[in-house]
């Protein structure tokens, strides 16, 4: 039987992070039904980033221009690099407005199960702008994973090879409680990490 | 601040159902990394749908032809209607594969507290179908809540004052457990049902 559009329509809101069949049948669906009030915009918004969208070629962020509103930021600090394996990474990092430097994305972390090595990720141009700048400090805002953390050993390593790269300062977010996390539902890592880094 | 385009695309996600702003962060920064992969596909499924899709005039389904695959199908009978609330209630029926009428699409049920009485819904385009039709059988397939029901009772009031209408047998959907469902987290009413209907 030959694919109708609206089958197209569901398998490609199924393909979608977070959703799945059940899910894209009610997206697709009311999408039909309310062809005016969610069709129409939703059609527009994804055109209008397709046109506009650009990758900020110093970060890797995504925005309107390039370089990226982050990066043209005159505000912001330049002495002070945080490294993030995504995009979402840094979008997290900025909800939270405490953060006013400078960002890096990786592209992703090391993984020798997924066959990702430092040249998949964007570790040479990292290197080159911490050569080329004037950053006293490297924030390896990674996740706290075996990959993740083997990335950002990785990552100080190469970092401490640099000219005078044994004075950066090269740090990683604190472990511990999330908060509003109840201790129940925590894995015994965590609630180790918490304990013997307490205050 | 003014909205860009990102961020309208993020909220258009977000209106839709089952998402939330988290989601739909989630969902768009998936789309503007894989553009070729997952955003063009997506835009050529929705674009197609939007100009593709018609609104049966016979049952009120949504299909690429209208009349729908369903009431133009020779091979179905015409003498079994199963009246639904939505379009994907006729979606949820006919993947069982069991059943083999027509449908018509009441386009809701009757709801005091929302203010929608009979001249909202497709009452009258179901009467005059039944009226010049040759069903024996009508099927009330709406949902197992207060509303539903009392939808059902107007209606089989309504088909029985219809010339001829008291041989029409109208039936409505059995009860019970739902197929794998547990006990325990069944609400007391379903088990007292089902325990009645029980054979």
């Amino acid at each position: 039987m030959k694919e109708t559009p609206l089958d197209s329509l569901i398998r490609a809101f199924a393909g979608l992070p977070g959703l799945g069949p059940r899910s894209a049948r009610r997206i697709a669906l009311h999408l039909l039904v309310n062809r005016e009030r969610a069709m129409n915009p939703l059609m527009q918004a994804m055109a209008q980033t397709a046109e506009n969208i650009r990758t900020c070629h110093i970060c890797g962020n995504l925005d309107l221009t390039d370089p990226c509103a982050v990066c043209r930021d005159p505000a912001r600090a330049d002495d002070l690099l945080c490294v993030v394996a995504g995009i979402s990474d840094l979008w997290a990092v900025e909800r939270t407005g405490i953060f006013k430097g400078r960002y890096h994305i990786l592209g992703g972390v090391l993984s020798a199960l997924d066959g990702i090595g430092p040249d998949q990720l964007s570790v040479a141009p990292l290197l080159e702008r911490v050569r080329g700048g004037a950053f006293s400090e490297i924030i390896l805002a990674l996740a706290a994973t075996v990959d993740g953390q083997a990335t950002a050993h990785y990552l100080t390593d190469r970092l401490h090879t640099l000219p005078g790269g044994t004075d950066l300062r090269i740090t990683r977010l604190a472990h511990g409680v999330p908060v509003g996390g109840q201790l129940d539902y925590l894995d015994d890592g965590t609630i180790t990490t918490a304990l013997k880094a307490r205050k």
